[in-house]
Protein backbone atom coordinates (compact mmCIF):
# COMPACT_ATOMS: atom_id res chain seq x y z
CA UNK A 1 0.00 0.00 0.00
CA UNK A 2 2.10 2.95 -1.60
CA UNK A 3 0.25 5.42 1.45
CA UNK A 4 1.57 3.33 3.99
CA UNK A 5 5.27 3.35 2.64
CA UNK A 6 5.01 6.67 2.05
CA UNK A 7 3.70 7.91 6.12
CA UNK A 8 6.59 5.04 7.20
CA UNK A 9 9.38 6.85 5.41
CA UNK A 10 8.05 10.01 6.57
CA UNK A 11 6.87 9.61 9.94
CA UNK A 12 8.56 6.09 11.11
CA UNK A 13 11.89 6.39 12.80
CA UNK A 14 14.46 3.56 12.57
CA UNK A 15 16.67 2.21 15.37
CA UNK A 16 19.47 -0.01 15.52
CA UNK A 17 18.43 -3.55 16.33
CA UNK A 18 16.21 -3.17 13.35
CA UNK A 19 13.99 -1.93 15.79
CA UNK A 20 11.15 0.67 13.67
CA UNK A 21 9.43 3.26 15.76
CA UNK A 22 6.21 4.43 14.71
CA UNK A 23 4.47 5.56 17.49
CA UNK A 24 3.31 8.44 16.24
CA UNK A 25 0.67 7.34 13.87
CA UNK A 26 0.16 3.17 15.12
CA UNK A 27 0.85 1.94 18.63
CA UNK A 28 1.08 4.65 20.75
CA UNK A 29 -0.64 7.90 19.20
CA UNK A 30 -3.22 6.82 16.73
CA UNK A 31 -3.63 8.73 13.49
CA UNK A 32 -6.75 7.40 13.05
CA UNK A 33 -7.91 9.15 9.75
CA UNK A 34 -5.01 7.40 8.52
CA UNK A 35 -5.65 3.83 10.42
CA UNK A 36 -9.35 4.19 8.78
CA UNK A 37 -7.69 4.61 5.30
CA UNK A 38 -6.04 0.91 6.29
CA UNK A 39 -9.13 0.07 6.93
CA UNK A 40 -10.29 0.49 4.12
CA UNK A 41 -7.47 -0.93 2.46
CA UNK A 42 -8.46 -4.23 4.47
CA UNK A 43 -11.74 -4.44 3.43
CA UNK A 44 -11.29 -4.40 0.25
CA UNK A 45 -8.68 -7.12 -0.12
CA UNK A 46 -11.11 -9.26 2.47
CA UNK A 47 -14.53 -8.68 1.52
CA UNK A 48 -15.54 -11.63 -0.70
CA UNK A 49 -14.21 -13.80 2.33
CA UNK A 50 -17.25 -13.96 4.34
CA UNK A 51 -15.67 -12.31 7.41
CA UNK A 52 -18.20 -12.81 10.51
CA UNK A 53 -15.67 -11.72 13.33
CA UNK A 54 -12.31 -10.10 13.21
CA UNK A 55 -9.62 -11.11 16.23
CA UNK A 56 -6.78 -8.98 17.31
CA UNK A 57 -4.85 -8.96 20.58
CA UNK A 58 -3.99 -5.95 23.13
CA UNK A 59 -3.26 -3.67 22.80
CA UNK A 60 -2.11 -2.11 19.74
CA UNK A 61 -4.08 -3.71 17.32
CA UNK A 62 -7.31 -2.77 18.97
CA UNK A 63 -7.77 0.66 17.00
CA UNK A 64 -7.37 -0.78 13.47
CA UNK A 65 -8.94 -3.93 14.40
CA UNK A 66 -12.19 -1.82 15.33
CA UNK A 67 -12.05 0.13 12.19
CA UNK A 68 -12.00 -2.32 10.42
CA UNK A 69 -14.98 -4.02 11.86
CA UNK A 70 -17.10 -0.93 10.89
CA UNK A 71 -16.24 -1.00 7.24
CA UNK A 72 -17.39 -5.31 7.41
CA UNK A 73 -20.05 -4.65 10.07
CA UNK A 74 -18.81 -7.21 12.01
CA UNK A 75 -17.96 -7.49 15.95
CA UNK A 76 -14.43 -7.48 16.59
CA UNK A 77 -12.48 -9.43 19.64
CA UNK A 78 -9.50 -8.50 21.30
CA UNK A 79 -7.59 -11.68 23.21
CA UNK A 80 -5.90 -10.56 26.38
CA UNK A 81 -2.49 -11.39 27.56
CA UNK A 82 -2.45 -12.64 31.15
CA UNK A 83 0.46 -13.39 33.41
CA UNK A 84 -2.06 -15.65 35.52
CA UNK A 85 -5.02 -17.28 33.82
CA UNK A 86 -8.50 -16.30 36.15
CA UNK A 87 -10.69 -18.86 34.78
CA UNK A 88 -13.85 -16.71 35.10
CA UNK A 89 -16.15 -18.19 32.50
CA UNK A 90 -14.29 -20.97 29.72
CA UNK A 91 -11.37 -19.56 28.00
CA UNK A 92 -9.77 -20.73 24.73
CA UNK A 93 -5.56 -20.05 26.11
CA UNK A 94 -2.19 -20.27 24.24
CA UNK A 95 1.08 -19.23 25.52
CA UNK A 96 2.95 -16.72 23.63
CA UNK A 97 6.87 -15.87 23.67
CA UNK A 98 7.40 -12.18 22.77
CA UNK A 99 10.67 -11.30 21.41
CA UNK A 100 9.98 -7.33 22.25
CA UNK A 101 9.60 -7.95 25.96
CA UNK A 102 11.76 -11.42 26.50
CA UNK A 103 8.78 -12.59 28.41
CA UNK A 104 5.82 -15.27 27.79
CA UNK A 105 2.17 -14.49 28.11
CA UNK A 106 -0.89 -16.53 28.03
CA UNK A 107 -3.15 -14.83 25.51
CA UNK A 108 -6.87 -15.93 26.02
CA UNK A 109 -10.77 -15.44 24.01
CA UNK A 110 -13.55 -16.10 26.12
CA UNK A 111 -14.95 -19.43 24.55
CA UNK A 112 -18.30 -17.69 23.98
CA UNK A 113 -17.16 -14.74 21.32
CA UNK A 114 -15.93 -17.96 18.90
CA UNK A 115 -17.59 -20.55 17.30
CA UNK A 116 -17.24 -23.34 14.75
CA UNK A 117 -19.35 -21.23 12.41
CA UNK A 118 -17.12 -18.04 12.38
CA UNK A 119 -15.22 -16.88 9.62
CA UNK A 120 -12.29 -14.83 11.21
CA UNK A 121 -10.52 -12.16 9.97
CA UNK A 122 -7.00 -11.73 12.03
CA UNK A 123 -5.37 -8.14 12.14
CA UNK A 124 -2.60 -6.93 13.94
CA UNK A 125 -0.21 -4.13 13.35
CA UNK A 126 3.08 -5.87 13.29
CA UNK A 127 4.31 -9.16 12.44
CA UNK A 128 7.90 -10.18 12.79
CA UNK A 129 8.27 -13.77 14.19
CA UNK A 130 5.05 -14.48 13.80
CA UNK A 131 4.79 -15.83 17.51
CA UNK A 132 1.95 -13.68 18.54
CA UNK A 133 0.03 -14.34 14.97
CA UNK A 134 0.45 -18.02 15.64
CA UNK A 135 -1.66 -17.86 19.04
CA UNK A 136 -4.65 -15.83 17.71
CA UNK A 137 -4.44 -19.05 14.50
CA UNK A 138 -4.60 -21.67 17.59
CA UNK A 139 -7.19 -20.05 19.07
CA UNK A 140 -9.69 -19.43 15.98
CA UNK A 141 -8.87 -23.08 15.53
CA UNK A 142 -9.49 -24.58 18.36
CA UNK A 143 -12.69 -22.90 18.00
CA UNK A 144 -13.11 -25.19 15.16
CA UNK A 145 -13.41 -21.93 13.09
CA UNK A 146 -12.01 -20.94 10.11
CA UNK A 147 -9.37 -18.60 9.80
CA UNK A 148 -10.66 -16.83 6.73
CA UNK A 149 -7.89 -14.17 6.17
CA UNK A 150 -4.89 -12.72 8.11
CA UNK A 151 -4.69 -8.76 7.30
CA UNK A 152 -1.13 -6.95 9.02
CA UNK A 153 0.01 -3.50 9.14
CA UNK A 154 3.55 -3.68 8.96
CA UNK A 155 5.05 -6.80 8.24
CA UNK A 156 9.44 -7.16 8.82
CA UNK A 157 9.82 -9.63 6.15
CA UNK A 158 13.54 -9.96 7.20
CA UNK A 159 12.21 -12.13 9.70
CA UNK A 160 10.41 -15.48 8.79
CA UNK A 161 7.15 -15.16 10.44
CA UNK A 162 5.60 -14.30 7.20
CA UNK A 163 6.94 -16.88 5.39
CA UNK A 164 6.07 -19.53 8.26
CA UNK A 165 2.22 -18.50 8.07
CA UNK A 166 1.87 -17.84 4.21
CA UNK A 167 3.76 -21.52 3.83
CA UNK A 168 1.47 -23.15 6.39
CA UNK A 169 -1.33 -21.87 3.37
CA UNK A 170 -2.68 -19.09 5.00
CA UNK A 171 -4.20 -15.90 3.40
CA UNK A 172 -1.61 -13.11 4.03
CA UNK A 173 -1.68 -10.14 3.61
CA UNK A 174 0.60 -7.07 5.08
CA UNK A 175 -0.49 -3.99 4.10
CA UNK A 176 3.68 -2.67 3.73
CA UNK A 177 6.56 -5.40 3.81
CA UNK A 178 9.84 -4.26 4.73
CA UNK A 179 12.99 -5.95 3.28
CA UNK A 180 15.74 -4.04 5.34
CA UNK A 181 16.50 -1.35 7.11
CA UNK A 182 19.79 0.85 7.58
CA UNK A 183 19.70 1.94 11.35
CA UNK A 184 22.51 4.76 10.70
CA UNK A 185 20.95 6.25 7.61
CA UNK A 186 17.49 5.53 8.16
CA UNK A 187 16.73 4.08 4.83
CA UNK A 188 14.11 1.53 4.51
CA UNK A 189 13.37 -1.32 1.53
CA UNK A 190 10.18 -2.23 0.85
CA UNK A 191 9.31 -5.42 -1.01
CA UNK B 1 -28.06 7.78 26.88
CA UNK B 2 -30.93 5.43 26.30
CA UNK B 3 -29.56 3.22 23.73
CA UNK B 4 -26.81 2.33 26.25
CA UNK B 5 -28.87 2.02 29.49
CA UNK B 6 -31.34 -0.97 27.02
CA UNK B 7 -27.86 -2.58 25.55
CA UNK B 8 -26.40 -2.71 29.25
CA UNK B 9 -29.76 -4.22 30.17
CA UNK B 10 -29.92 -6.79 27.03
CA UNK B 11 -26.16 -7.84 27.29
CA UNK B 12 -24.89 -6.70 30.62
CA UNK B 13 -24.66 -9.37 33.15
CA UNK B 14 -24.55 -8.53 37.14
CA UNK B 15 -22.18 -10.72 39.62
CA UNK B 16 -22.40 -10.01 43.07
CA UNK B 17 -19.96 -8.04 44.55
CA UNK B 18 -21.33 -4.71 42.02
CA UNK B 19 -19.60 -6.85 39.33
CA UNK B 20 -20.63 -5.88 35.68
CA UNK B 21 -20.02 -7.79 32.57
CA UNK B 22 -20.08 -6.14 29.61
CA UNK B 23 -17.48 -7.90 27.97
CA UNK B 24 -20.19 -9.17 24.65
CA UNK B 25 -19.88 -5.60 23.36
CA UNK B 26 -17.61 -3.06 25.30
CA UNK B 27 -14.35 -4.56 26.73
CA UNK B 28 -13.54 -8.16 25.32
CA UNK B 29 -15.61 -8.41 22.22
CA UNK B 30 -16.54 -5.17 20.65
CA UNK B 31 -19.55 -4.22 19.13
CA UNK B 32 -18.18 -1.62 17.07
CA UNK B 33 -21.18 -0.51 15.59
CA UNK B 34 -22.83 0.22 18.79
CA UNK B 35 -19.67 1.78 19.86
CA UNK B 36 -19.85 4.17 16.87
CA UNK B 37 -23.04 5.45 17.94
CA UNK B 38 -22.00 6.02 21.39
CA UNK B 39 -18.72 7.38 19.79
CA UNK B 40 -21.12 9.90 18.01
CA UNK B 41 -22.60 11.07 21.23
CA UNK B 42 -19.28 12.00 22.71
CA UNK B 43 -18.81 14.03 19.06
CA UNK B 44 -22.63 15.58 19.62
CA UNK B 45 -21.35 16.47 23.38
CA UNK B 46 -18.12 17.94 23.00
CA UNK B 47 -18.33 19.31 19.92
CA UNK B 48 -18.05 22.75 20.46
CA UNK B 49 -14.95 22.12 22.99
CA UNK B 50 -12.23 22.63 20.13
CA UNK B 51 -10.66 19.36 20.69
CA UNK B 52 -7.57 18.86 19.40
CA UNK B 53 -6.80 15.60 21.17
CA UNK B 54 -8.38 12.30 22.73
CA UNK B 55 -6.75 10.63 25.49
CA UNK B 56 -7.35 7.13 26.75
CA UNK B 57 -6.01 4.14 28.16
CA UNK B 58 -4.89 0.60 27.08
CA UNK B 59 -6.39 -1.56 26.64
CA UNK B 60 -10.15 -1.29 26.71
CA UNK B 61 -10.49 2.51 26.24
CA UNK B 62 -8.49 2.57 22.40
CA UNK B 63 -12.11 1.12 20.49
CA UNK B 64 -13.91 3.87 21.87
CA UNK B 65 -11.35 6.42 21.12
CA UNK B 66 -10.34 5.47 18.07
CA UNK B 67 -13.99 6.06 16.85
CA UNK B 68 -14.31 8.98 18.22
CA UNK B 69 -11.70 10.23 17.31
CA UNK B 70 -12.62 9.87 13.48
CA UNK B 71 -15.45 11.92 13.90
CA UNK B 72 -13.97 14.49 15.96
CA UNK B 73 -11.30 13.95 13.27
CA UNK B 74 -8.34 14.26 15.50
CA UNK B 75 -5.65 12.14 16.66
CA UNK B 76 -5.74 9.51 19.73
CA UNK B 77 -3.24 9.02 21.89
CA UNK B 78 -3.59 5.72 24.01
CA UNK B 79 -1.39 5.84 27.86
CA UNK B 80 0.46 2.88 28.47
CA UNK B 81 0.66 0.89 31.56
CA UNK B 82 4.08 -0.67 32.56
CA UNK B 83 5.11 -2.46 35.84
CA UNK B 84 9.19 -0.48 34.66
CA UNK B 85 9.60 2.32 33.18
CA UNK B 86 11.69 2.17 29.80
CA UNK B 87 13.02 5.23 29.65
CA UNK B 88 12.91 5.02 25.99
CA UNK B 89 12.48 9.02 25.36
CA UNK B 90 10.95 11.56 27.33
CA UNK B 91 7.66 10.28 29.31
CA UNK B 92 5.53 11.55 31.52
CA UNK B 93 4.56 9.35 33.67
CA UNK B 94 1.84 8.33 36.55
CA UNK B 95 0.90 5.91 39.20
CA UNK B 96 -2.20 4.45 39.02
CA UNK B 97 -3.94 2.10 41.60
CA UNK B 98 -6.21 -0.77 40.10
CA UNK B 99 -9.18 -1.79 42.43
CA UNK B 100 -9.80 -4.88 39.89
CA UNK B 101 -6.42 -5.94 39.62
CA UNK B 102 -5.20 -4.70 43.25
CA UNK B 103 -1.93 -3.75 41.82
CA UNK B 104 -0.07 -0.79 41.48
CA UNK B 105 1.06 0.44 37.29
CA UNK B 106 3.08 3.30 35.89
CA UNK B 107 1.14 4.97 33.26
CA UNK B 108 2.97 6.81 30.98
CA UNK B 109 2.57 8.96 27.73
CA UNK B 110 5.30 10.08 25.72
CA UNK B 111 5.94 14.22 25.89
CA UNK B 112 6.09 14.45 22.15
CA UNK B 113 2.14 13.16 22.01
CA UNK B 114 0.96 16.06 24.39
CA UNK B 115 2.07 20.03 24.35
CA UNK B 116 1.18 22.74 25.94
CA UNK B 117 -1.61 23.88 22.88
CA UNK B 118 -3.52 20.42 23.38
CA UNK B 119 -7.30 20.82 24.58
CA UNK B 120 -7.75 17.18 25.14
CA UNK B 121 -11.07 15.06 25.50
CA UNK B 122 -10.06 12.25 28.08
CA UNK B 123 -12.87 9.14 27.05
CA UNK B 124 -12.74 5.62 28.86
CA UNK B 125 -14.74 2.73 29.56
CA UNK B 126 -15.26 2.71 33.14
CA UNK B 127 -15.52 4.69 35.99
CA UNK B 128 -15.71 3.33 39.63
CA UNK B 129 -13.08 4.91 41.53
CA UNK B 130 -11.73 7.63 38.96
CA UNK B 131 -8.17 5.98 39.92
CA UNK B 132 -7.39 5.61 36.27
CA UNK B 133 -9.27 9.11 35.12
CA UNK B 134 -7.24 11.12 38.20
CA UNK B 135 -3.66 9.94 36.43
CA UNK B 136 -4.80 10.65 32.76
CA UNK B 137 -6.18 13.90 34.27
CA UNK B 138 -2.65 14.34 35.92
CA UNK B 139 -1.00 13.52 32.59
CA UNK B 140 -2.74 16.16 30.47
CA UNK B 141 -1.81 18.89 33.17
CA UNK B 142 1.90 17.45 33.86
CA UNK B 143 2.00 18.90 29.97
CA UNK B 144 0.48 21.70 30.28
CA UNK B 145 -2.13 20.80 28.52
CA UNK B 146 -5.94 21.57 29.25
CA UNK B 147 -8.68 18.84 29.97
CA UNK B 148 -11.25 20.14 27.99
CA UNK B 149 -13.75 16.93 28.90
CA UNK B 150 -14.24 13.53 29.81
CA UNK B 151 -16.65 10.90 28.63
CA UNK B 152 -16.63 8.05 29.65
CA UNK B 153 -19.05 4.54 28.51
CA UNK B 154 -20.21 3.36 31.93
CA UNK B 155 -19.92 5.23 35.48
CA UNK B 156 -20.11 3.40 38.81
CA UNK B 157 -22.72 6.35 40.33
CA UNK B 158 -22.30 4.11 43.94
CA UNK B 159 -18.62 4.43 43.90
CA UNK B 160 -17.08 8.22 44.71
CA UNK B 161 -14.84 8.71 41.58
CA UNK B 162 -17.26 11.12 39.63
CA UNK B 163 -18.47 12.54 42.35
CA UNK B 164 -14.66 13.66 43.13
CA UNK B 165 -14.12 14.46 39.56
CA UNK B 166 -17.09 16.92 38.98
CA UNK B 167 -16.20 18.25 42.58
CA UNK B 168 -12.95 19.61 41.31
CA UNK B 169 -14.86 21.51 38.22
CA UNK B 170 -13.94 18.99 34.83
CA UNK B 171 -17.24 18.83 32.75
CA UNK B 172 -17.59 15.21 33.33
CA UNK B 173 -20.17 12.92 30.63
CA UNK B 174 -21.06 9.89 31.49
CA UNK B 175 -23.51 8.00 28.72
CA UNK B 176 -24.77 5.71 31.77
CA UNK B 177 -24.60 6.40 35.29
CA UNK B 178 -25.61 3.28 37.25
CA UNK B 179 -26.79 3.96 40.85
CA UNK B 180 -27.32 0.44 42.06
CA UNK B 181 -27.14 -2.91 40.54
CA UNK B 182 -28.36 -6.22 42.47
CA UNK B 183 -26.35 -9.11 41.72
CA UNK B 184 -29.48 -11.72 42.71
CA UNK B 185 -31.93 -10.33 40.62
CA UNK B 186 -29.43 -8.87 38.31
CA UNK B 187 -31.66 -5.15 38.23
CA UNK B 188 -30.01 -1.88 37.40
CA UNK B 189 -31.06 1.00 38.10
CA UNK B 190 -29.98 3.95 36.49
CA UNK B 191 -29.49 7.92 37.35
Amino acid sequence: MKLLHEKIRRDGVVKPGNILKVDSFLNHQLDVMFLDKMSEEFYRRFKDENITKILTIEASGIAIASLTGLHFQVPVVFAKKSKSINLDGDMYVTKVESFTHKNVNNVIVAKKFLNARDRVLILDDFLATGNALIGLISLVEGAGAAVAGIGIAIEKGFQDGGKRIREAGYRLESLAIIDSMNGETGEITFR
